[in-house]
């Protein structure tokens, strides 16, 4: 690969930064990143990428484009490399929902660039280039959106790119991909945030030292509750339908709980709190997770 | 000390005869477990105690009794060891929840017993005496239920207790634990299913094989979805009360998260995404988890 630009250099462009140059797979690395708080970052860690102030002068000599911003900043990004874009290029993104993002870049980008989407399920609680590493995509999966409009080289360069990021990667339509991630990623995400505010509403009122004793499982919950908060409205507002329908799923399931608990509904309770351990032992053996007890951190 | 009676041996009852072994805190461990399966198990381990195969035998010439059964267990071993209690006895418990329990416990244990109930705060995904270890409780909250009938020489007692397991203890009323755990740790678990079960069906549904990217969000629920159903169970049906003016609580918080969400209501959804992250950094502060990034283990 000749020159890559990576636009957003947070926990995933930083860790791609970092990959790209420990494998030595560029000529050059443009690094354009908006916050000087993050500048001032990956000044002082030394990371290796050529700092550039406008993506705009250098987008026409990259030949890899790389955005990970929030999806709240694409459209002016595009804006400003746009006429810098010729159809040889191959861009790709990591936003965790497509739908909106794919709205916004049709509608702004100029004919006959193609833009092919990636997804790194590869996202922490932690934000920012100090958190990066370049080990961070080894055995994530990586999903690559792929529709009847997709450019298949650029595609099959993406899969290559993806794996010696060290990922395993997978196709998948726009469609089937914002409804999974809705139940797997932003619907656990939304009910982590709820929790707390609900913790933290309850102990205003009752004006007790709740989180001491947040070990017993609150505490869990707090750490996926701590994830970048732009990031998340964005993903929220992007995936709006496909979320909606799984809050609705969500409460009509937790209303049965509560019937079953208030009605003493001793079969019924028992048969789903009992169906949910086979969950854990189809994700152990898929190798989402190990199989170690944990008792706390 | 001089003998004590550990009624069920598994996570935390074997947690305890660990500790009271290595420690040499009891003259004899006495251990009663109804499980066959749990009792090869600790055969097999060669835990240290004395397994018994009548509680009733045993329980006039232990100090402490210490119950550690789920709670539907309780009545059925209260009315066997009733007729071997004295006012000298110290018994306690570990349930997670107190009201019913307490019910139960003074519905049929004779006149003039006390019973001074321990909750630890100790608990994992994981159940059966394979999984203890005798620093469970170490840096762990241990609360002790007091009211005005508490024995106070028995409550001194159990402080002493706890804190040789390791624990920080604190005096709490039935009602103010029942509340608090209803919020920090039955409501959490009782989501944590919930959402694996919304998975499910999804799932189901949509016939997509989602837990191959349940890397996203969901598999940190699915490990707490886990935990023991028995216990779950008895939990939620004794703690009905406030486990359900949580859930209301929580529903009510995420319609509104869902009306932010669908009216792009974008400071009111940012202002609670953003609070929710002060909850974290308290309870990094009051060392309930540490401060170190997960990017799955």
């Amino acid at each position: 690969m000749k020159n890559v630009l990576i636009i957003g250099c947070g926990l995933l462009g930083s860790s791609l930064l970092r990959r790209i140059h420990k494998k030595k797979l560029a000529k050059k690395i443009f690094v354009y990143e908006k916050s000087k708080k993050n500048i001032r970052k990956i000044k002082k860690l030394k990371l290796s990428g050529i700092l550039v102030k406008r993506p705009q002068d250098v987008a026409a000599e990259s030949e890899l484009i790389i955005f990970c911003t929030p999806i709240s900043e694409y459209k002016k990004i595009i804006l400003k490399i746009n006429n810098n874009l010729s159809p040889r290029h191959i861009i790709t993104d990591v936003g965790s929902s497509k739908l909106v993002l794919s709205k916004i870049i049709k509608k702004n980008i100029k004919k006959d660039i193609s833009w092919t989407s990636s997804h790194p399920i590869a996202g922490s609680e932690v934000s920012g280039p100090e958190h990066g590493k370049q080990s961070l995509f080894e055995n994530k999966w990586c999903v690559l959106i792929k529709d009847k409009k997709s450019n298949i080289k650029h595609l099959k360069f993406l899969h290559s790119f993806w794996k010696k990021m060290g990922s395993k990667t997978v196709e998948m339509s726009l469609e089937k991909h914002d409804k999974i991630f809705s139940i797997t990623s932003h619907l656990p995400h939304l009910i982590a945030y709820n929790l707390v505010k609900s913790a933290q509403d309850f102990e205003k009122k009752q004006k007790y030292n709740l989180l001491k004793y947040s070990a017993g499982g609150l505490r869990d919950f707090s750490r996926i509750a701590a994830s970048n908060e732009i990031m998340w409205r964005d993903i929220f507002f992007d995936n709006k339908k496909n979320v909606s329908k799984a809050i609705n799923l969500f409460i009509k399931n937790l209303n049965e709980f509560k019937k079953d608990i208030n009605l003493n509904r001793n079969n019924s309770i028992l048969k789903k709190l009992m169906q949910t351990k086979k969950v854990r032992s189809q994700i152990i053996k898929l190798k989402q997770d190990i199989n170690k007890p944990d008792f706390g951190r």
